[in-house]
């Protein structure tokens, strides 16, 4: 039974097609609806709307939902909508009166921006986490092979002198700055919104402090509009820096299938992390690799589409909204999945030191040729020029 | 087992990372590659790489497929990959040596391409049948609706009188023109491209016309590379079709959204079609047209990951192009839905005489007035500026 | 002067913000508003609004203001805001009261509309020769390199022989396809728009029929709403076909900059294709190709500035859709542009002999011998299980 | 002439092609690679290849570059490429010698970075001016009309009671949280890339660590690569970050679209910042704000540009990153002006208070009604369903 039901019938093709996939993805958040029911309630009691045993049963019931949902007890049905309803629905079957109070001086909008919030704020830890092991794992690399010389290019042209250190060095450098990214969502959605009602506070008086207190939050979002206008608003920012992480993926996936490639050999892929054709007997495929570079595109169509829903709408949440909840948790989803085995493959991968220092043929000196008159005087256009002339 | 297995361990978290969510995407393709299979036998027979009694046995397995997965039976394990190695294991299981032949000169690359395109066509199909029910119903409420007159808008102001059936013919007439995109997208795909192995032709001497003829393609694609590298190409012009027809929806959900306002009042929604609030007792929202709305962004995202998946990519089969798989049956489903949706509101909406025709206030007048000028000889230029003189 | 001035002040910062480049885009247009307002004025004649002697003089300034732009001496100031304003000025102060009449029975909205067409039509058309002429230059490419044999790929890695024939071939089968996406988006726009006013009929009564066909148009686009929505729409068409057509010179950029790499050597670029650097005096870049294979993201970012620009905007015309102007001129420019390029790359890109054939290492032929086996009588699977031993 | 010219004739076409418009786009370079050029030039000097009198020389003439620059008057041609061509050139023109050796120890690549990070904290700080000012003129209108009542809305339909005030301090919120990004962005470009050559570091010991403290830098960016690599990247992360901002000014415009519609009435924009129609003399039309929505999207197609163009390419440079200096630059100006226009207008609309407060009809306080049960002890989904019958 819905929240809102009014005694008449809703058009059922209708209503699938408004709550679409609601009801699958809010499985993610039951743990984190319960938490802020919790202090919800923890408040409501403060405030004198529940009496201190009807907190305690709530307390009580909460926390069993959030044990059932662990062991993937607690269903949302289809009719429930989404996990609100069916936290809800729980609540007055089991509860009663206390039940049907929970809702006091909430509203929908305002519980799904707070599940949101501390679902994003565990994810966004556990992408920092994942970036740190990718950082630790290009360490190792280094401390391996690090000394190997290879050509670096640009223009995908051999350019100058470079060695596996210098190359997992660039990523492990660029990842930190990842992580700032991620840190800097971070914080932009450590603001509690519980309080704001339906966008436009509610008709009591209040402690927004101390559930903001309770769920740990940084802050207080003040405004109730601009809670409401921050959804998908936020999403777009958290999967922005899940995108820029992504790239550094796409790039260094680039890297390793070219320089895979047997006409390079700089890096050799393990046979256990490659894939095979139905027909061509002999391949051995960097199918991981393409993946992993493929993500990134993912990660920006994700990016694009709450930029494309959330345009050109007014104040005050809108349906349309809704559709920018299954891109950010498919981001996430990709985001450490793709973290997970680019670590996996970093720890894996060879780096084959003949192949890559067979790779250092003379054009790649031309540059230090150049130097070698400057430093003997030469101004460095002149000596540009006469090297030049070398490789014409 | 994979097709490819060749006896050694493929590490799980990468291969499960690198197929991804074929197996369950590939539902949709079982009784595609079952008839290019049927299709593909008997041209294995005709060449005499099968006898006639296993060309007989193989299409007696593969309708037996096609029936089994009609009724849900035909599973595709993870293991599996996809459904093409569930049927080749299905095949060699059941039949032994016959199975182990179907794969003679084909890839699993051009198996994908034609059942993809079989695919397509029908679903290219679906969307036309329902693009033009949608026409129905809005020549439907033309009739019911169409005389009465309301106020057309230029940059959301008053600009000059419209009527209901103006407004609902615009949406007919603007479909029709994308009953044609769909169908210069159908006419792209319709070409076979069985036969070319993994992009570059089979070691044997087939007969292309034959399976071409068999699977009822208007022509055959020639050049094994480019039905590779059509892979993603091919998806871009369907989604990009199916967008643009979203764009339509957008726009109609868009008026309806803003003209069945209270405040305007031009259209009504019977209360069975919208939804409510969890707090505000009294809300009847119209989020089936906001879904609608944002649906739109869906395609363009979907469009633009197909676009992002496959740029940069050397010619032949790369696994990025497994991506687009996802985003082009998601287009399908999402397009299907939302004519359906609309065509459910075109016909329960209703149009509301008295609001729209109040609408008619009088600066929508404006225009006609310097043209009763006109009429009696003055410039244009002139009238307007003597028009205008009184809206100041 | 505007044509809407009414004779109070307009905010100069807030009036150029809207206005934006359109009078520097508009240069391309003069020639087909005027082309436009001469088969207008001749209807206006026709209906009686002109005099004879009007529609000649009319006629015969704006052949004036053609062949002053011709040869770059019709300017449009920032004060004009567009080249339809700048024309209406220049008629009212060469021909007084018939200038004054000219705009009769008609609005910026749909002169904007027809003129656009006349010169998408242009663009069009010389998409499509450019197209032919780079399909000429593969061909003869292919006629001079095109039995050199050179390793097929997929995944990056070789695959299967193939041939320069094979390869450049793909790509002139594939822009054959490419062209029948430009006449598909060809047909759409070439539908008559004038006659519609602002989107919802002039008051007069008018012969749509004489100017759709003075201007040689194949049909009349009917509801004047639809023309105003189809703004945008249209161009998101003719984009998203010019995205496709770039997607295949991005491919083949990507091609021939890896397989130019002196490591594969496949290809020559002839050193006055290429760019150098500032500080490697060795460097011979493929920068050429480089900004082909980009040039394409640029066509993408054009394609969904269009779809988000024209999102969630009720029907009728809205400011926003000038945003589409730029956009899809600058889509043509670049198309054009990467075009001829692309043909002059294909005429002086030289094929390797030796070094291709070199590529066709012993991997290349698994395939075969599992075949080999096949026309022994080995079912295939069995086959290409034995040829697979000798790769693992 | 080219710093890479090498004797040999460049193919026209291909060079033009090649250098697009950054001839153009790097006037807005020109101050800040002579500041590079001056901190470079010192710390050639520190390092010995420069003799005092030479730096003293190339200081000087730097800063008149810099000088004649700010009155227009550097130019840079066509043939020349771009400001570091044209700046070396100047310099070898004027001082002979000590200009030839400018470029030692340097590429063209990272002085391109490092005038980049110069130019975009001095953008990235004007934003942020800009929009402070922009908060500030939302609170004037806080004092001004703060108290006027307003209904507010959900799903386009009226909730519950807002006011002029929390409007206007939603968007003052949200700007403040938007500098946050802004910061972000800062911090990020905020280091130094000088001395990282072409990407792989130069064949001299330099002092890398006294050009970033006269320039300014926070840090120093280590890795060679990863400068090279953050193209694009950094670019990415501004325009993410502007593209955020813009989203607030997409709402605001909508809203005020809106509810300046005299079917609402709640807002009154001035006519000298409305536009006009050609044919309807009483059209006030909302251009400005129609531009200002439009632009979020014109943002978002650079961010997706840039996300693009820097896809699927392996480390160092490539020439591709050049096509993300355009959109930087024009995602820069273009939220520059929003942020003026939008200040503008805030400064200038007007809240009128009887038809704001009209707007609160009876169903705006369905929800207080459902509360005053609920303070008299009726549980709140008990007062809910008992309001809900009022208004079905």
């Amino acid at each position: 039974m819905k929240l809102w039901d009014k005694g008449y019938g809703i058009d059922k093709e209708v209503n699938e097609f408004s709550t679409g996939e609601d009801y699958l993805l809010d499985r993610k958040l039951v743990r984190y609806d319960c938490l802020a029911s919790i202090a919800h309630a923890k408040m409501l009691g403060r405030i004198g709307i529940l009496k201190p045993r009807e907190v305690k049963k709530l307390d009580g019931a909460l926390r069993k939902i959030i044990r059932l949902d662990a062991k993937g007890r607690f269903t949302i049905r289809k009719e429930d909508e989404d996990c609100h309803t069916a936290i809800e629905n729980y609540l007055i079957r089991e509860l009663g009166q206390a039940g049907k109070k929970i809702h006091t001086a909430r509203s929908r909008n305002d519980q799904v921006a707070v599940a949101l919030r501390l679902y994003y704020r565990d994810e966004l830890s556990a992408c920092e986490r994942l970036a740190m092991g990718f950082i630790a794992a290009l360490k190792d690399f280094r401390s391996k092979y690090g000394d190997i010389k290879m050509p670096g290019y640009t223009h995908t042209r051999k350019a100058m002198p470079s060695s596996m250190g210098m190359w997992s060095e660039s990523f492990a450098e660029s990842m930190g700055d990842n992580i700032k990214l991620l840190q800097a969502a971070y914080k932009l959605v450590d603001q509690s919104p519980l309080g704001t009602g339906a966008g436009y506070g509610v008709p009591l008086k209040i402690d927004r402090a101390l559930t903001a207190r309770e769920l740990g939050f940084a802050r207080i979002q003040r405004n109730p509009i601009y809670v409401q206008n921050s959804r998908g608003k936020f999403e777009s920012v958290i999967v922005g820096a899940l995108s820029v992480l992504m790239f550094d993926l796409n790039k260094i996936a680039e890297d390793l299938i070219m320089f895979s490639m047997p006409e390079f050999g700089y890096f050799v892929i393990p046979r256990e992390l490659t894939g095979g054709s139905s027909m061509m007997p002999h391949k051995k495929n960097p199918d991981v690799l393409e993946i992993l570079r493929a993500n990134y595109h993912l990660m920006n169509s994700y990016e694009f589409r709450i930029k494309g829903v959330i345009a050109n709408l007014p104040s005050g949440y809108n349906r349309d909204l809704q559709l920018t909840k299954g891109p950010v948790m498919r981001s996430f989803e990709t985001a450490e999945n793709s973290l997970r085995v680019a670590t996996k493959i970093m720890k894996r991968i060879k780096a084959d030191k003949r192949r890559s220092e067979e790779g250092l043929s003379e054009e790649v000196y031309a540059t230090e040729r150049a130097y070698s008159l400057v430093k003997r005087g030469t101004p460095f256009r002149d000596a540009y020029k006469r090297a030049a002339r070398r490789n014409l």
